[in-house]
This record gives C-alpha cells, sequence and structure tokens, in this order.
C-alpha cells in the first residue's frame, strides 16, 4: 500500500485495507507514543502546523506524535494567523510554508481549505478540522479506540448528543460503515442525523435504529459515543436544557449496561458526562483522547515515507 | 533518594537532604546549561508546558534545561489556554495531556490549582506558580545562587521589598530556616512579612530582624535579595514613591557593604536597583537568571527518572 | 573569514568577500535546507526567537533553518512580548534570555534596537528587521536567490514599488552595489528612492535610472524585483488605485520580457503580481521564499562556530 505523500483530507479517500493498514501501524507505534520505546523513525524530518483557529489538544496531539518519534515541529502560532494571512491568499501561505517542512498540517474554518491546500503544496496535507468540512484524523483514532478496546467488525453502537450538526458523527457512521455495524443514533427531534447520511449507511447493508432515549439503547450496546450538544441551537433555553438532562451519562443509566460497555466522546467534555464515571471501567474517553498519538505518528510516517 | 515520579508542588515537601541533592545534580548539570557540555540525559523524553498566564522567562527557562538535555518540549500556549479550558475543568485538561508527555509543568493563577492537577496526572507535575501559593522552582534557583555565588549555612542576607504579599519571599525564608541563617527583613511597616511566618523562623532557631532602613543592614549582610513593590498595594501614590525611593539600591549605599556582597533579584527588576549596579561585582541577578537552567535540567532529570 | 560569534546587524557590516562566504555556505547547505540531505551541524545548540512583533514567515523561516540542521529553538512568542517587556528594558530581557540560548534572533519595532541588545549579549544577536532599520537576513536571501537563479555581477535589474520607505529595496540597493549593477528604479514621483541613495550608488559606479514605467524597462532586464505599495501612502486613494495598476506585473506586461527574467518578491504580495504569473517560468518568489532556509541556515552555522 503507497501512502508515501498522500494528502489526508477526509475519510471518503479511504478504503477499508488503507484504514485497516494505518490502524496496525498505529498499533505497532503505540510503544512510542508511550514513551515506553524509543523510535527515530521521523527523526531529521519537519512538520508545519498551520492552525487558523485554536484547537490546542488536536495541535498537541500532532506535536507529540512528531517529536516522540524523532521529528521537529515548526509552528505557525493560531494567534498570529492573522499576521500570515495578512491579505494573502491560503494558497501563497501554503505555497511559502511548503518550502520550510515535510508535511504540513492544516486547520482552518473553511470547509474545503484542505483539499485547497493540498493542490498547492508539494508536501503532504493532513486535515485537522475544516470547518463544517472534514476532521479526518479524529475518525482514524475513534476506530483505533473501538477496535483497541472492543472490536471493529459488527460493532453494536449508539451515537448521542447533535446528530445534525456534528461532523464527528457524520464521519464515524460513515467509517463505521466499511466494517458492519449496528449504529443506534440518540438525538432530540430536531438534531436527527441528516436523511442523506442514514439512506447511505442502509445501502452498505448498516442496521441503523433512531431514538431519544438512551435508556432504550444502553443495555445493547458495546460502545456508547456521546458528543456535544451546543447550547445555541436551541432557541429556547429550558429545551436546551431538558434535552441535555435526557442525553446525559450519569451513573445510574449505566446500571442495565453491559460489564464490557465502552463510552466514548471527542472531548471537551462539557455536561455530557458525569464525572462519576470517571472511575468506572466504562469510562474511554481520556485512552481515547491519548490513542490520538499513536494514530497521528502512524499516519505522519506513513506520508512521510517513513514506514515504521 | 527517590525523585522519580515525584510532583514538584511547595518547598514545604522537602527536606534539607533533598534540596542539596537537587543542588548538587544542577552543579553536575551546569555545564550542560552553559551549553559548554552535551548531553542527552532527556532525550526521547516530551515535557508539557501549561501556561494559563504567560511567564515568558520561566517557560523559556524550563525549555531550555529540556532541550539543553537532548528533550522535547510541547507548548499548550499562554494565549491559548481558554481555548483548551473553554468549559473544561483543570482535571480534564490535565488527564488529556497527561496523555502527550512525560512530565507536566504547570503556571495557574489558582492557588492549589498544581496540587490538585498532580492528583489528576499519571506524570510529574512541576508547579511554576500556582497564583498567591507556591512557585518552588525560584526558591530552589534562589538557594543554588546563594550557595553557588555565597554559601547556604548561616547566610547573613537581607530580604527586601513587599514581604507582606511577595511569595518569593516566603518561600524563600522558609527555605533558608532549614539551613540557619540570619535574616533582615527590609520593607515598610504596612508591607510587613507575616507573622505566622516570622513565629515559625523563630522556631526554627531563626535569628529575624525587621527594620525599614537599607542602610541599617548593608554593611553587614552577605546577600542582599531584593524584590518588588507594586504601586497598587499603596492607596497615596507620593507615600509608593517615597517607600520605592527608600529601598531602592544604589551605589552610594554600597559604599558600605561587603567586599563579597551578592545583590539578587527575581527579575523583572523595575526600579529596584539602578542599573549602575549592574556593572559591580556584587550584580548577581543575571547569573540568578540563568541558574534557574540547571536547577530545573537538575529537577526534570530526577522526577522523570534520569539521573545523571 | 572569522564569523563565529559576529552579530548580524546590518549589510554595511559585511564586505563582498563575507556575503560571497555566506552565500556559498548556504549552497553547500541547500540540501540539508531541501531535507535531502540530513545534517546534525547545529546539534546541541539553541536558538532563542524573540520577536516583539509578529513575522511568522520570518520566524518560521529560522525555525526551519534551526531545526533542520539539528538544532533546537526557543520561542518568546510575539504575543507575549508584551509580558516579558513588562516595564523591563530590553538590556535586561536580552540579558535573561542570554542565559538560555547560543544566539539570539531579534524582530523590534523600534530601529537600532538590534544593535542595542547586540551590545548587552554575550551570544551573537542576528537582526530579523529593527522598524525602518535594517533586515539583513532579507537582503542575503535576494542576493542568493539572484546569484542562484541568475547572476550577481552586473546584474540588470528593475526595483518596483514603494522605494522611498521600502528598506527592503534600500538595503538590497547598497548590496548590489557591491557586485557592479544596472538599476533602473521604477516608483511613482512620490515614492522615488532617496537621493542620497541614489548618489552612493553611483559613487560605487552603478548606473541607475528611474523611471514610472515598467514597460519601458521590461524588455531589457534579468531581474524583476517588485515590493508592496502601501495605500496609506497615498492621501487620495484614486492615485493609490491608479499607481497600483501602473505597476501591477500582468501576463501582457511580459510579452516583451526576457526568456530567462525572473520576478521576485519579498511576500506577502497582495496586488502586485498577478496569480497568472505564478504558473510561467519567470515566477520566483516562492522559490525566493524558500532560499531564505540555506541561507539563514548559514548564517547561523557560521556565528555559532560550525561551519559545514
Amino acid at each position: 500500500m503507497k501512502f508515501t505523500n498522500m494528502d489526508i483530507i477526509s475519510m471518503k479517500d479511504f478504503s477499508r485495507d488503507m484504514i485497516d493498514h494505518i490502524l496496525d501501524t498505529a498499533e505497532k507505534l503505540e510503544p512510542v507514543a508511550r514513551g515506553k520505546e524509543r523510535s527515530d523513525i521521523l527523526q531529521g524530518l519537519v512538520l508545519s502546523l498551520l492552525f487558523f483557529e485554536p484547537s490546542t489538544r488536536t495541535r498537541m496531539s500532532f506535536e507529540s506524535a512528531m517529536v516522540r518519534a524523532g521529528g521537529s515541529v515548526l509552528n505557525m502560532g493560531s494567534v498570529e494567523a492573522s499576521s500570515i494571512s495578512k491579505g494573502e491568499t491560503l494558497a501563497d501561505t501554503i505555497r511559502v510554508i511548503d518550502g520550510y517542512a515535510d508535511a504540513i498540517v492544516l486547520r482552518h474554518p473553511k470547509e474545503g481549505s484542505a483539499r485547497m491546500a493540498a493542490e498547492y503544496s508539494s508536501v503532504p496535507v493532513i486535515n485537522a478540522g475544516d470547518g463544517a468540512g472534514q476532521h479526518p484524523t479524529q475518525t482514524l483514532l475513534d476506530l483505533y479506540t473501538i477496535r483497541r478496546e472492543s472490536h471493529l467488525e459488527g460493532i453494536k453502537i449508539a451515537i448521542a448528543g447533535d446528530l445534525k450538526y456534528g461532523r464527528t458523527a457524520h464521519s464515524l457512521c460513515y467509517a463505521l460503515s466499511l466494517y458492519g455495524a449496528d449504529i443506534t443514533l440518540v438525538s432530540p427531534e430536531s438534531l436527527r442525523m441528516p436523511e442523506e447520511i442514514i439512506e447511505d449507511l442502509r445501502s452498505h447493508d448498516i442496521n441503523v435504529y433512531q431514538t431519544s432515549s438512551m435508556e432504550e439503547v444502553i443495555s445493547d450496546i458495546d460502545v456508547l459515543y456521546a458528543t456535544r450538544i451546543q447550547k445555541e441551537r436551541f432557541p429556547d433555553p429550558t429545551e436546551y436544557q431538558k434535552v441535555a438532562a435526557s442525553l446525559k451519562i450519569v451513573p445510574q443509566l449505566l446500571d442495565e449496561a453491559k460489564e464490557g460497555l465502552k463510552i466514548m466522546h471527542p472531548l471537551p467534555r462539557i455536561n455530557e458526562i458525569d464525572p462519576q464515571i470517571d472511575e468506572t471501567p466504562h469510562a474511554t474517553y481520556f485512552r481515547q483522547s491519548f490513542y490520538g498519538v499513536p494514530v497521528r505518528m502512524a499516519l505522519l510516517s506513513l506520508v512521510m515515507g517513513r514506514e515504521p
């Protein structure tokens, strides 16, 4: 499989075989990501981080992946974004940065900007979120977490929260459709998953259920993936309070859960998960966050031609 | 002595033996800190710097210590602090960062935050200042400076400035009490050292004097430690001017000083020391600032299990 | 030639022999700057970047140069500048940073600040722009570009844009005078090159022409160096529009150009060059930007005593 110089823009660019290969590579590199094993596979290589909006944990996760494997990072600095882009097109910025590094990680508020950047860059571009668009490394770390902590093939998963606007949920659904899955979508009526995504899932022979009730699904699932619900989506604050409360994961909800249930969340969580859950074996979200490091290390080594 | 994985939160956690060991280690590493000797004792290790308020020189001093010894740093970036902590508890932030690094340096405006962070972190946490609380690496570098440039045991020292609110002065007094010392506290009436600290010093058989006059003490001391006086402490600006002038270190004050007198200051200085002093052999403050590098390098190597 | 510990403040400090040596060194290091060749010539060394105003591309170019050659960087962070300098003199800041690094790159809004910093620093200081003053590494990379892509000796060059205030143009003119050159200055009447610079060029036997018309010069030159024209210089916006349009480099202008004409620009460009030029062989500005990396790597290795 040939990843060298590949741009990582959208999950739709990946076949199942490609994803498997990335996850296998991540597994191989996990001890390096943990700092348990030394590796120099990225030594001498430079990664440029262009964050046109702040996303501290994504940035630090990429940086950790890079330096743990012996590489170096250059930071544009999200706050200075305005200075580099003052009156300059993104295309020009990319062609300049292109001369400083062996790969570029781009976070940009505008959908489609990563794809556009890739056209102007001679080095591989990794999309770290482009507005309402894609954030493929988040999905890859979600898949890695599911595989690592449970199993991917035919997983029974519930995805809860704002399914209408949440790109994390959309992208994960698509990726899961490559592995076969039983997906229950839990959201208030007003934040249902878009119909075209549901149809796409069904065309891949995925069982899809929709509900507004966590209680209804909790006993039957292997993974519960919670995502944020933004207050701003609700014209009426009481309506928000009601929905948020009904989807909040609290200890009593888990009484009926399978012993091996894994609870995931892309973080930061606000009110979606009661801190009392943190001490239970179900809490997977902090490990999930860490798994971003081996997954990004795998991607970086693959696209820069240093497969371990 | 076992430092591996120890959190560095407060000077009160250290015995005199422990401090001696840190200072000995720092002395061993000083040539590395100067760039005169190469060392890879921290190679492969990653340090996360979480500065929730800016403190550029402390941060750069830690970074220098880390990279001089072959390690790597990840920066949250003080300005982005708001983004990582947006609606997220410090506990969650720490548990995420924990997955990226082998140790965490934390600067936070809230007293007690470092101790709390240490509870949630699996890697060692070093307190780089928590509000009105502790800043132990400042005190350790102060001790190193005194030992390196004069002597610790039974030192005759005057500490001048705002002794009521200055955590630097409080923490240094405590540490000196472990070594025996003659301490003269120089401050205006309104900014006297809190009574409980003075009692604590006396209970350790430390001689403590209080005065408002620099002239009175200058001939008898080995070290003069000046700290900042903040204008905001004074309701009346003329009163501030008067006090600041009376404590300012000027050339004529030093006429009566011992030849070997060392003048220290945690920096930045504003008006406390006349720039004419810089060229005298008494000026120790810039070397003191540099000594932060070997001291922090020593701490980092000790808590990450790479004692040199 | 002895560069070790030399401060890099102004082009006027360099003889032609010194410039040649820097450019030769840059050429030797170009494969390292491209990431095609590994080098550890700067290993174990630390570079401090003090940017008191943002200049993202200059900073990242220095960082890339440093890490590509195995060194490490410490960033003050332009935005935090206010914190480190809060009430502190630049002299004090420099004496503190001096203890953290093996060289300092300084960007500061005040003319003369780099020279002043060099006086207080024990390690070499590189001026990365001091207000209306100097930015010698920009000029060195301009010279490198001309030599690399065309030829330096007796070059026929047109420099266009705001020649009255543009320090890039002033500094480049001075440097070219060391090599012999035919210089055509293209600007509106109101933004003519200062008379004393023109006299200085002529005293070096440089042919200097002045015009307001690009068309007039285009067929006869080897290099066209475009610089920005700032709207703010014109009291009347229509006047600005007219001037900007007349100096804009558009495809039809190039009909009469020599085949080997190189178009340069310090970037970011705003409206000075039509994007359609980018695809022509004349477009040299993105490579020019990259050449900053080998040139800065050469300077860094020379002043830190690690000549390759």
